[in-house]
């Protein structure tokens, strides 16, 4: 499995988010006890969007943290939810009074944790929220279950709600413009090798060579099915990517924004092949792959894998997609 | 080890540069037959800086393609030169008549199809050449040798070169400066899991779960030394620091660029705590860190390990590095 580049384990997260001040001091900054991380030069007069959860997903959240896209990123400890007290700490920091949108990825945790955040902070500030929900693995028909995960939907929703307060949007508009990219978005991820966690030192799950562990989230987690497709790229992305054209119901001439998403150890050779097959799979369905963001946004620790993530686009969100950002991890 | 996402192996490196113009078609272009990849707005008026080399090190080259950076990358197959016809494709295709400047990694077989391309152009064009020969692990007394490998500060080499032709340098200065930042930088690195060969499934040597692999390149081969050193990541990067320090002979108050390179399957957390050691360490040496670029930039396909640069600031170097640069992979 090898080496994981770190010192004591319980200050792990503690000092990548010291070193992510060495190496993009001039873009964020990072506030200790609580741990959060806000822009180097602070927005002034313009919604604040927030988003956080767990580490282990890096870029996602800090590497969003940056003119055009987040004002702050509340990191946990690795796959674990930051406090509340965390999260209300950064939206004090830099809600600049028109209000803050705090972007959540459904986990329990942090749904929890965000909401407790904004409840605690219901005098004083304005806070809406986005609940990303976009894996359609998770999808189920029973009522009150979880509901499903979100995962790299979520960068999607950072860069659209980051663009929209960047030009002055109120908070109900930010927040109703996270929450229109959410129902047009859908994610399925599969994975080759499981990540293995620096905090224990074990592989989550085993697979044999010829397996391929289909509808897998960011968390180490089991997909829905272990199958044994053939090695070609082609029939790999076609299997992501058919469901979710079907779950958005995109009929043909549909403009299409893609997030070819490496999971952690998965080389650029093959997110770019996965990227061509993806191009070639849409077109073939008589979709317009508009915009596409292709490389590693949303890992799973080492996890060796991918996942897909389509965005139904229209004008609005081509236009904010397409505005300036200037992050650690996307510009 | 995992599945390798790709279809035919013969096709791997030509669909992985089709799917480079799907993600980034907005700034590169491909060409084939021959196959090099230049910028979608072609330069005008300015010396061209072209590279080149073996695949499996994205986002090098191909990535590096750009305003403020090269105007072409010639691709070979995974670790294999590309031709002496390609890259006098490419340089015929790009050079405005103010002349080349080809930035070569030293090894053998793009010493020497590079070579000949120039040579094949000598009656018609200006071709400089820059060798990159930075890996300190392969540093050697005997005479005749191969000399030492190239490896990440071709990232660096490629940066100034191509800010000082944006900025108008005649041909002699854009190499005479490519020859300084490789005369002012030192590489090394370390693996913890040898990559895996796509087109031959093989990883190419195998570690135990506590050993090192000190001194390694790019290729997969071995290094100059199998260690078992603490699992502190303030060991680790001190003992690829301490060598670049004193090789480069860098006394206190030195200005340094720090290269923190993730080989492939590293993952982000582990780089950021690597860049805050290196920075821990270098100024415990009473140097000064005044720039750092921290990600997977030359790998090595999926090899798990990182390799640290230094350079040698002044403030020419300072200034060409700050240039504006719009690349897939450096912004």
């Amino acid at each position: 499995m090898g080496r994981f580049v770190m010192n004591a384990r319980e200050n792990l997260v503690q000092q990548a988010l010291e070193g992510l001040e060495v190496s993009d001091g001039d873009l964020v900054r990072l506030n200790r006890d609580p741990d959060f991380v806000t822009r180097a030069e602070p927005a002034r007069d313009e919604v604040a969007v927030v988003s956080g959860g767990g580490s282990g997903h890096e870029p996602l959240h800090t590497g969003f943290v940056g003119r055009g896209m987040l004002h702050a990123a509340v990191p946990g400890d690795v796959f674990a939810s930051p406090t509340a007290l965390q999260v209300r700490a950064a939206i004090e920091a830099i809600d600049t009074g028109r209000g803050t949108v705090l972007i959540i990825k459904n986990y329990t945790g942090d749904v929890l944790n965000f909401s407790i955040a904004a409840d605690l902070l219901s005098n004083t500030h304005t806070v809406e929220t986005v609940l990303v929900d976009d894996d359609l693995a998770t999808s189920s028909e029973e009522e009150g279950g979880p509901g499903r995960r979100g995962t790299a939907a979520v960068v999607v929703t950072e860069k659209i709600c980051g663009a929209a307060a960047e030009a002055g949007a109120p908070v109900d508009r930010v927040r109703d413009l996270g929450r229109k990219v959410v129902s047009r978005s859908a994610t399925l991820g599969m994975s080759f090798r499981a990540p293995t966690n620096p905090l224990t030192g074990l592989r989550s799950f085993e697979l044999e060579e010829d397996e391929v562990e289909f509808g897998v989230g960011i968390h180490g987690e089991r997909g829905i099915e272990t199958r044994r497709p053939s090695g070609e790229a082609a029939d790999l992305v076609e299997s992501l990517a058919s469901p979710l054209v079907e779950a958005l119901g995109l009929g043909r001439g549909a403009p299409v924004l893609a997030v070819v998403n490496g999971l952690g150890a998965t080389h650029g050779l093959e997110l770019s092949v996965a990227a061509l097959e993806l191009r070639r799979f849409l077109e073939g369905k008589g979709l317009r792959l508009e915009r596409t963001l292709v490389g590693p946004y949303v890992t799973s620790l080492d996890m060796k894998g991918l996942s897909i993530t389509l965005t139904a686009l229209d004008d609005e969100l081509n236009e904010l997609w397409d505005a300036p950002v200037h992050t650690p991890a996307l510009r």
